[in-house]
């Protein structure tokens, strides 16, 4: 329903990949090639840990309901920051409206989370996941999305001190909840998770059959495998990019994340695991 | 914390009142000398019946987050169109997202709904108070007001029955939910709901120190006190409105509602009833 | 660059073609499948000479600078009126940003005016051009588009007395302006211009390839051709559309009108001429 | 017509002196006691010169086209960011449309300006105005706005050269063509200037009775009056700001910059000279 990139490395200018690459995501809210809809236009989100003198443990948040391919604040703004870990988010909205709180990323405390994707039957089963939300959370419930309430069961079931597990329970309720209401495939999507200092992200869906979710490969590989490549030069060795879909078409940048797989990325690399298989 | 404006009477050019009187609701958007706040610039909201060929039981709402004052869009529309029933709404968010869906006036079927006012202690009782809609109305709550839910617990208690009762229960629920928070005065506020024929405004609070409230002289007096006022050509016998304060400084035209008090409006003219007094 | 549909008849619900067609204009906003830009998400307008009480002899205007697709207020609005004369347009950004007073249609007095196509050029040429308005008229170009200019231009050289010739000749000038700065095709592009009772729509390009423009055939004619179409009772005998691209798949519903052309559409029925050809 | 506020010094979180002083300049937008208008809720501008491993000599660009009081954007963004010179301006239109390209400040190469106050008769002023800026620097003007348009005729007289006679050359011209069209006090304002090393503020108006302006006092001059004040701790000793009025009610930390005065900020602190006086 939506596509997002998360990076993690470095202190990099997002515009470098938010604006800059062959299929940034700003270029993939106007084009998706692999996207469940080929357009993302009905608003965005960009969301960092800022770094240097401005560093702060929550991360920062900038909303907007407009297209993100002709947004000048977006590429005004990514130019003159630079950040070790930020997510970027364009929608294609499924229903919910077009509106700054049911933008992603969403954040809580030094957390933030956003998600490709979709509940199905989100208008039967909402009012059951919302209740399952832990009361002292619910009041932080800012819009709503579908992916705003998984945020909240997650953080409700130990999202911060086990994030793995947490992701898997709440989408383990929703497929209950969902179940009990007669939906057959309740959760579809990739999730990005990150709590200032390691990325996770997720890729599941209880039919299997999942939206696309990609890896970069890492940078001192790259320049082995691409030696003329000056865009490289722009990266550290430590850049890595979680992405809905590549954001260019050199082979091997990019490579597919299994199905039912969680990812972990921090100071030691990547590295995966299985996830709610089977 | 917001101000409104209700007509219904003879089909008028909308703009009659909304812009074009010395204390216009738009007026009021930019300086409202009764308001609990002085500017109501987070957005704002007009609904209509429409007339003629294009009538249909459902209203038609146009919502925007811009101020009212300098919106280009309400002039067009409110010059453009003829209506016997229309609501026009500005905003003062005491806390919720400045978005459409939280833009006044609501609309459930034929029935359209606008508050001015506050549920004390929103973000403690929202949870309670949300989970006594009825499950079957809980998906139409679009937004995250305070006024939307009450529209939905009134709705609930039986609002397309008889209004006045569903009202004035779905007031005391919040009034029992939010004394078990020890929330001493939990509702203020003015409501006005219609069904498209007749118009229904409420004035009460917990303290019994409510918001402001008028409602107009009938015209046939107004011509006899005025009859050098032009002015008063462009409005039918049965025009009235209900409104938050005075549309202009004339003595004698606008009434003000008491306390505790209901209004119905509709083609036998004004009448009132006392509402959840002692 | 844009699509856009003018249409002119009985009155009519304009949400019968801007929303429910197979190809509404607002289903082209998101996918259009013979426009220049498969995507026409940068903002939209609706122009529309009222009817019944409310008419005046000034159309009235909506503007918005969100996407067609999910603007709430336009379905609202056009499902809740009733027109003899619309335009609506939807908007693929060339270049000048995106604001309400870049959307068309634009209006003077009771006139409208609506574009599809560019200047080429436009960076390079706007100066001059804008400088051939009238002194008198320049304070009304409110936006910063090559459309307002032309429109404008078409103003100062007669628009009002002789619509076919003005346009003419602003195009020309448009022409020579732009030779005089060496660019090859000045002007591209289909017009859409209305005084409140004759609708002229005009198809040029100084290349002769000239984006797409379609008209309706009759109504009476239709319904022979079609006599089990239900949709076709929505429709007069009279009602007429002219089009960026056909609302529909039947044969024969849709025709192209030929390069360098001018149509007139008006109580008579459709002519059109020879426009600026060799 | 509207406020603004401009900081040099050491690299500052905006969030301190946009949001969190007493008055500070998004409290102005909502209530601005010294304004000419009380409300300035017609859109806002940040711009700043990143610091750190983010500077360019470019300034970065925050513009929005709704009140500041509500911008959850502008409260993320100032807080997440530091900057050793900045502008914040909040808008009360006198004409021209709300859209961003009408918000303060515009940009140019590496150049900041902002305004207060408007060219009387604009609309009759505009055409002569505007054909006086420079063929080269015209298609730069984005928005419509009286203020962009005195920034280009500075630019075109010698902005990057000597600011000073630049800004005065632009307003002389200013007042001839107002002259020119019986307009008798043409010039009204206040205006920032910055090239990312220095500041420039002007007060001057046609008719001497300017928009209201001021400057700080030096940090170690206040450190020394008002030793108990624990805020004065987020400031360095070369921080200053100029603004349309004073950001807290402390007697002696806000100077008024007197009638017909330039002043200069710059890493050798503040002077001021007489600007455009008899």
């Amino acid at each position: 329903m939506c596509r997002w990139l998360a990076y993690i490395g470095e202190p990099l200018r997002p515009s470098t990949i938010v604006l800059d690459a062959t299929h940034s995501i700003v270029a993939q809210s106007l084009d998706s090639p692999l996207g469940a809809e080929t357009v993302n236009g009905d608003g965005f989100g960009f969301g960092w840990y800022a770094s240097g003198a401005a560093a702060t443990a929550e991360p920062a948040l900038f909303h907007s309901i407009e297209p993100a391919w002709n947004d000048q604040n977006l590429r005004e703004l990514t130019r003159a920051i630079e950040s070790p870990l930020f997510f970027t988010h364009v929608r294609a909205a499924a229903g919910p409206p077009i509106q700054q709180t049911n933008c992603h990323p969403f954040r809580y405390e030094n957390w933030m989370f956003m998600h490709n994707g979709a509940i199905s039957g989100w208008r039967d089963l909402k009012r059951d996941l919302t209740l399952a939300i832990d009361p002292g959370l619910y009041p932080n419930v800012l819009g709503t999305t579908d992916s705003e309430v998984l945020f909240h069961l997650a953080l409700t079931l130990g999202l911060q001190d086990d994030p793995i597990a947490a992701v898997g329970r709440a989408i383990r309720m929703v497929e209950t909840v969902g179940h009990e209401h007669d939906v057959r495939f309740p959760w579809q999507g990739t999730v990005a998770v990150s709590d200032g200092s390691t990325l996770w992200a997720f890729r599941y869906s209880s039919q299997g059959r999942t939206r696309s979710l990609f890896h970069s490969t890492d940078i001192p590989t790259l320049r082995e495998m691409y030696p003329d490549q000056a865009r490289l030069a722009a990266f550290g060795d430590h850049a890595r990019v979680v992405v809905s879909e590549p954001l260019n078409d050199l082979p091997g940048v990019f490579v597919e994340v299994p199905e039912s797989t969680a990812v972990v990325l921090d100071a030691d690399g990547y590295r995966h695991e299985s996830f709610l298989g089977a």
